[in-house]
């Protein structure tokens, strides 16, 4: 195995879905074993499997584990995982590619093994398409976890950085540690770790002094969900270094597999953002980080307008937000299936 | 004692200094005393105590002290409190107050307490000056701590909204929690909380998400130091905050005391940046937040270029950065200390 596959978010054998706990992560490293489409569920809620394309395949794999049990139902299962999280697309076409084959009498094991392999292979093809965006370009800022652990493998901001470092490329991360979860300091650390690519933890609040002071080449993220005109969501913050990339003249990727572009939606106005529990701002590890009884805010993730974008790196090639809708629409289908939710089905939205 | 005035940072009795252990808020209110100038110094690179004039004002006090000692020696005593830290430019002002006292035979405590009352004054003055700016803007985001925490008592950035508050303004804060020390959500909290201004907690990744959806109406950060074109240092991530401001259209306040300006220094591309340990970045309490043997850099601060700033807030009434100099040269100086250490003086600058 070459070190850029070292690392695994999930995978599915002897009847049960196997996923590392992220919430645990980097201080253990412990794999949890769900039997039901229940647990799976949690699994999504509470973080312990995260990342936009992940939790798609986690949610494809429960409804695998729905579909095996005496009078599972297609629907309730399909409703069940779809309330869990709102602002992933992947969750939606993870969940509505079993689906349609469970109602059509297809084999639901074949069509989840059949999504995670087209999730894994696109991946390695965003890796393919990115890497030599960053020859040039080797002092990368990325924000919140979009790696392998986000994915199952590869990642989607960091395969096109693996696969330039494996080039040769003198890649280093500049790894902002994504309050409140950590997701950057705890994961993307520890990615980069384990595959020997070098890298510096920094508060979110220093990437804009280091842009500012010429040491960022770039700044690469991955996404939750795509509009048709390129605004996206992504974790709480991305906006800001977005806005920040622009204001230094550094060039801002958005890395994403098909199944985040939510063409239906004409921009990022109507995405719907979660807003989370106040206490993940409030505590870090049981640990109180505010005067008892704070009031705080939570969003999860904020909406980037697409001008703010350099271009999308897809499975399919590099696009500038303009194009990348065209881009969508003409790739060759992995499959028989669609990244769209059937019409007239509406997907679960909190605010 | 009004409601405004219930936090008080530090004072000198008995001949010895008392202060807040800013580190242990909110969990705990400890007061340490001091009767050394080794303790002062000590206690200002420890961050026991922080915030620009809060440190000048603790540096006077420690001169006291150096001075109360047999053969002490005034240039030593400057030299060690000097060498604590670089960027906040009161530092050298407190300093250089008692040190020309001292050496021209005059009382020390008698310049220290002259220094303190004058930036409290100070502080009072920039509450009354900036206050009607956010009468119909009463939704106000801050940065770090720039309460009384910070500047013994009333604050600069807090001292305009204490003062719009008790005039009726429904002043509203979103308290950004400030990475990585927390001095939002542990300080500017806790000083909301102690005088029931109603406010929110957030992670600093939100606020470019909550200027975005028309949330916040203005936005007022303190400063370590002020050049003479209007660029300033204050707190890591105040300058993603201001491009932000801008990009949204939000107007970005400085509130500052006169021993905050730098008027020799022509811009901000020479203000010394203060490095920390890394370990600020990767720990919280104690608990690990990334792998072990993780890098990481933790720089304290960073510069704003002048055109984020809408204006600054003085004792001596509201200015926009162009002018901002001019007000400070002729303003009536309180008692005869000029807030400009002697020429030829180099001030200590790490990086």
């Amino acid at each position: 195995m070459p070190e850029t596959m070292a690392v695994r978010a999930l995978w599915f054998s002897g009847g049960r879905l196997h996923l590392i706990d992220q919430r645990r992560l980097p201080g253990r490293k412990q794999i949890r074993h769900l039997s039901r489409v229940e647990e799976v569920a949690e699994a999504i809620r509470t973080l312990t499997v995260r990342g936009a394309p992940a939790i798609g395949v986690a949610a494809a794999y429960g409804m695998v584990l729905a579909a095996r049990r005496p009078h599972g139902s297609p629907e309730s299962a399909a409703r069940l995982l779809r309330s869990t999280r709102p602002t992933a697309y992947d969750l939606f076409v993870g969940i509505e590619t079993v689906r349609t084959a469970w109602v059509a009498g297809k084999d639901p094991l074949q069509a989840a093994d059949a999504y995670r392999a087209r999730i894994v292979e696109e991946c390695h093809q965003i890796g393919e398409a990115g890497a030599s965006l960053f020859r040039r370009r080797p002092r990368v800022l990325t924000h919140c976890n979009a790696g392998a652990l986000a994915t199952v493998e590869w990642g989607t901001s960091l395969a096109p950085l693996r696969v330039a470092r494996d080039r040769g490329a003198p890649i280093f991360v500049w790894v902002d540690e994504t309050r409140p979860l950590l997701q950057g300091s705890r994961l993307t650390a520890w990615e980069l770790q384990e595959e020997k690519i070098p890298y510096a933890v920094i508060v979110d609040n220093a990437a804009g002094y280091f842009m500012q002071s010429g040491q960022v080449d770039a700044v690469i993220v991955g996404a939750d969900r795509i509009a048709r005109n390129g605004d996206f969501a992504n974790k709480i913050g991305t906006y800001e270094k977005a806005v920040l990339a622009k204001e230094n003249d550094i060039p801002f990727y958005v890395a994403a597999p098909w199944s985040t572009f939510d063409l239906k939606r004409p921009s990022g106005a109507s995405i719907p953002v979660e807003e989370r529990d106040p206490a993940e701002v409030l505590r870090i590890a049981g640990h109180p980080l505010a005067p008892a009884r704070s009031p705080a805010r939570n969003p999860a993730f904020d909406v980037t307008p697409a001008r703010f974008v350099t271009a999308f790196i897809t499975p399919g090639g590099v696009a500038p937000p303009r194009k990348v809708a065209e881009l969508v629409r003409r790739r060759t289908p992995f499959g028989d299936v669609s990244n769209e939710p059937p019409k007239g089905r509406k997907t679960v939205e909190r605010h």
